[in-house]
């Protein structure tokens, strides 16, 4: 452990705003945070009224809110006893991803200069813009046809969120702008190059974890082939040449922060920038991921967040989101899968479908009295779609077994459960193809906050689920990042595992399954799993003349109390 | 047609009431009409604190409630221009079933003398008690294996609400009550037996409406045989003994009203009354049905009457609630099916996944302003289980297609097609067997208030959707027969098709099926099949992985209205 008071400082690029924290190298502790909004568009997305698929950002924001956190953060640890910026070992950045912007040589995005200041294709993409839906699709099929392996390793779907279907359609759009651009980066190697003041793009350092997952790049053959993407578009395979032929994990150090930035922010010039990740990724990091151990980072979705060793050979796992080496911790796979409806599930049904001002409590406190399996009912977790293990946007929800007597709880406890189910089919995927788990850590404010779905959780998975005991686990991931980039003789730490050892932890509270709850839970995931395959389309034509029955047969039981 | 001004005296006897209805036997128009509660119980219904299955109803509560209608009913028609109580051609009489209850040698109920006056086994055992449950899948089993003639006409299923079960449970709970009754009666066979003074059991004439539907009863082999009674009770078979050989229809004479009902109620003592009948079967009469015009009486659940001339073989119907030749009209097969939730259905998702107090106001306007198929969502009916034609209580709801963005009006109006897509899977079968249907005339209150609804019905059948002119067919059926009973002599009518052609009419509006609104859902109707099918367990792994895109697909064309 080191034994100097130090520090690292996390900055997380949200959606919405940026956030700052200071966290002591020695025990992790949040010394101080703050967070920035950005000041463009609509909470920092720029819309476009007659596509609603289009979501911007304007790349000046990023300058303007990262400024005011790290300042403000500043100025709480100004407070702290002995605290100087020198002591600040180093600095980790995360950001949305797959989050591309066009840049020119000098590593100046396109629209903070002329002629492309009020231009939001020269903006950066944000993640959740979708309109090059269609390019996705094209190079999901020419990916399936001819280089299979592109999409292997995740999950066999290129997504519209991710860059090249977004570059494919910025060239369609906007070819000025596609042409006038010297390279695309991620927001995430962005904010490295702009903190450590590099003009030459070619110097740029991307980062593996974005590279890995939203660019199709592998360590054994880099990006994808120039004929590959010579056949979407010439142009496409022209910018290859001017993109990157290495990436790096996040404990290594990017650059120096610059004396202009260091003078803007009150650091020290030279304090060393981390090479940059994507958040959920690093939040796993800050929750303190580890072999074994699976990270659900819980919000209106489900990130689930896995590392291997790299040296065991980890097959591909058909139906996750993605398999990248050195995404998560260097010297590891890192696995990405997820639940696309999880807290927009249950706020759905909580703010439609009751009607009542309280509706949240009485549902969840009514909810919490019935026992599993009571109410009959179970449903499929597929209103947003299925990301992992069916990888497919068009499928939808379902509820069966509801009587004449079915109530609005009943229903709500059933889609907390649902969701269960649905993590239980990524964690039993995981460990069919030799990626174990053996506990769970959730982060995010579902997790801190809904007991009931922690303990049925536990109850549906068979594992213990504990709680990160950061709230804030993206950030200081990157804090955490920030003081391995520092380094033992600055006062930080040697590795990743070290700092994480030193820094992670856990809330008390660990919900543990209970047995009788579990059994009735293990009957109903073989009905969840008849459900998922038969409309799934896994098990295409899976008998399901039971599933009413043995619902009814377990709420019989569940009512009678054996 | 009848040329004198003369009337005819329906009987409707129901769960909670009883209801009186003079109808004039040239046009059917309701002269007068009065109702009376029952004084015992709940709303008329005798509970069992200790066992929701039991519902029971005192004997003596019927003559009060008749008294009490039929003199309120006289004094509204006493205000008529001529009428005298010896224009009354005829008393007609339909009740609930199957109700049976015990009886002395001398027609007395049991429950009305010592020493059983204050025993609930002792009185009418009510159409819903359901406390017979495992006598009723005895005689099923029995009869599948050993008799399957027996059950075959009634959808290979003998119901815990009928007259055997009831009678083998009071055999069994309260062997005293049961040995002491000479015989027992449908509680459509005692009303006429009461009104006629009849005092001898053996000369008590038997409905073969309850008789068929409820004991199974054949014209070719009487009741079922006292060997297979045996098998079920020594003393079931003796009681079979005490029962009777012969039923009839309801356009015959069940006797004369006697002196001192006539002084009682203010009529004619030897106006003849008419054997009794079931009051859906008397309620499709009213609604004026005819070979090829299926009577959909729509209440909490939707009872569907057929009939078919007897010249005309017709095979057994598998699933359908029963087939009994005369049941509903001289001449014709009766066939019964049904749902066994509609209003209930509709009113369980208003009255608890809204929470608004104009909550059926407000789903039905928003309801109506969606297009077939735009929601997405396919539901089944089978809240309450489904009767026909798949015959399994143990079924259960069912909805698909949800989203995040699903309203409780998309999923109102989908309960409502579900329910409509139940009623074609009834036609579809009643005509794969032999029985056409070409139109549908509807009764009830929802088929006079609910105007979507019977849109629908058009629409997904795919035929005129009838209303009938009439809002209490079952009172007014019952007074058609109590004209056939009175004769042309009388001025009544010599034929229930002569009645009915008199006395039966239609609303003006007609629904009639709209192209568009057909073609969309004869593909919903596809997938609705499928659930149908996998899930009722009638086609064991039937593939419904097509199910949620296909709906999917159907919303975006709807939305584009293409």
């Amino acid at each position: 452990m080191a034994a100097r008071v130090a520090y690292g400082l996390g900055l997380d690029f949200g959606t919405n705003s940026v956030r700052a924290l200071l966290a002591d190298v020695r025990d992790g502790r949040e010394v101080a945070t703050a967070v920035a909004d950005y000041p463009s568009g609509q909470a920092g997305v720029i819309l476009d009224k007659k596509d609603p698929a289009v979501a911007r950002q304007h790349p000046g924001d990023y300058a303007v809110a990262l400024t005011k956190c790290v300042k403000a953060a500043l100025r709480q640890a100004a407070k702290l006893r002995g605290f100087k910026p020198e002591r600040i070992v180093g600095i980790g950045v995360d950001t949305t991803a797959s989050t591309p912007l066009p840049i020119d040589a000098h590593c100046q995005p396109l629209a903070l200069r002329a002629p492309f200041r009020t231009n939001p294709q020269a903006c950066a993409w944000l993640w959740k813009d979708h309109s090059s839906y269609a390019e996705a699709q094209e190079i999901t099929e020419l990916a399936q046809l001819e280089r299979p392996e592109y999409v292997a390793r995740c999950g066999g779907t290129y997504s519209s969120e991710w860059f090249w279907s977004k570059a494919l359609h910025c060239l369609r759009v906007a070819p000025r702008v596609f042409r006038a651009a010297a390279s695309w980066v991620e927001l995430c190697d962005y904010i490295p190059a702009l903190l450590t003041g590099c003009t030459d793009v070619a110097k740029l350092r991307r980062s593996i974890c974005a590279a890995g997952h939203k660019a199709m790049f592998h360590r054994s053959y880099g990006l994808p082939a120039a004929d590959f993407l010579m056949r979407l578009h010439p142009e496409l395979a022209r910018l290859r040449g001017r993109l990157y032929e290495e990436a790096y994990t996040a404990d290594q150090v990017a650059g120096g922060l610059s004396s202009a930035w260091a003078r803007k922010l009150g650091l020290v010039a030279g304090t060393p920038v981390a090479v940059g990740a994507i958040d959920a990724h690093l939040g796993a990091v800050g929750a303190g991921i580890k072999p074994g151990t699976l990270v659900k980072i819980l919000g209106t979705s489900s990130c689930d967040m896995l590392v291997t060793p790299t040296s065991t050979k980890l097959a591909d796992i058909p139906g996750v989101c993605g398999i990248v080496a050195g995404s998560i911790l260097p010297g590891h796979y890192g696995i990405e899968a997820g639940q696309p409806a999880v807290g927009d599930l249950f706020n759905w049904w909580v703010g439609n479908f009751d009607g009542r001002p309280d509706a949240h409590e009485r549902l969840t406190a009514a909810a919490q009295r019935l026992q599993p399996g009571e109410s009959g009912l179970l449903a499929l977790d597929w209103n947003n779609g299925n990301r992992s293990v069916l990888v497919d946007v068009r499928l939808t929800g379902l509820l069966v077994g509801q009587t004449l007597h079915t109530t609005p709880a009943e229903v709500y406890r059933t889609l907390l459960e649902a969701t269960a189910f649905g993590a239980r089919v990524i964690m039993a995927r995981l460990e069919e193809f030799g990626a174990r788990v053996r506990d769970v850590v959730t982060c995010g404010g579902i997790a801190e906050k809904n007991a009931l779905l922690m303990q049925i959780y536990a109850d549906v998975t068979g594992r213990p689920i504990k709680i990160s005991r950061s709230a804030q686990t993206c950030a200081l991931g990157a804090a955490i990042c920030g003081t391995v980039a520092g380094g033992t003789k600055r006062g930080g730490h040697g590795s990743m595992a070290a700092a994480q050892k030193a820094m992670c932890g856990l809330k008390r509270t660990v919900y543990k399954p209970r047995r009788a709850a579990a059994r009735v839970y293990d009957e109903l995931f073989t009905c969840y799993g008849q459900l998922h395959d038969a409309f799934g389309g896994s098990g295409r034509g899976t008998a399901v003349d039971n599933v009413m029955k043995d619902l009814i047969g377990l709420r019989t039981r569940a009512r009678r109390g054996t």
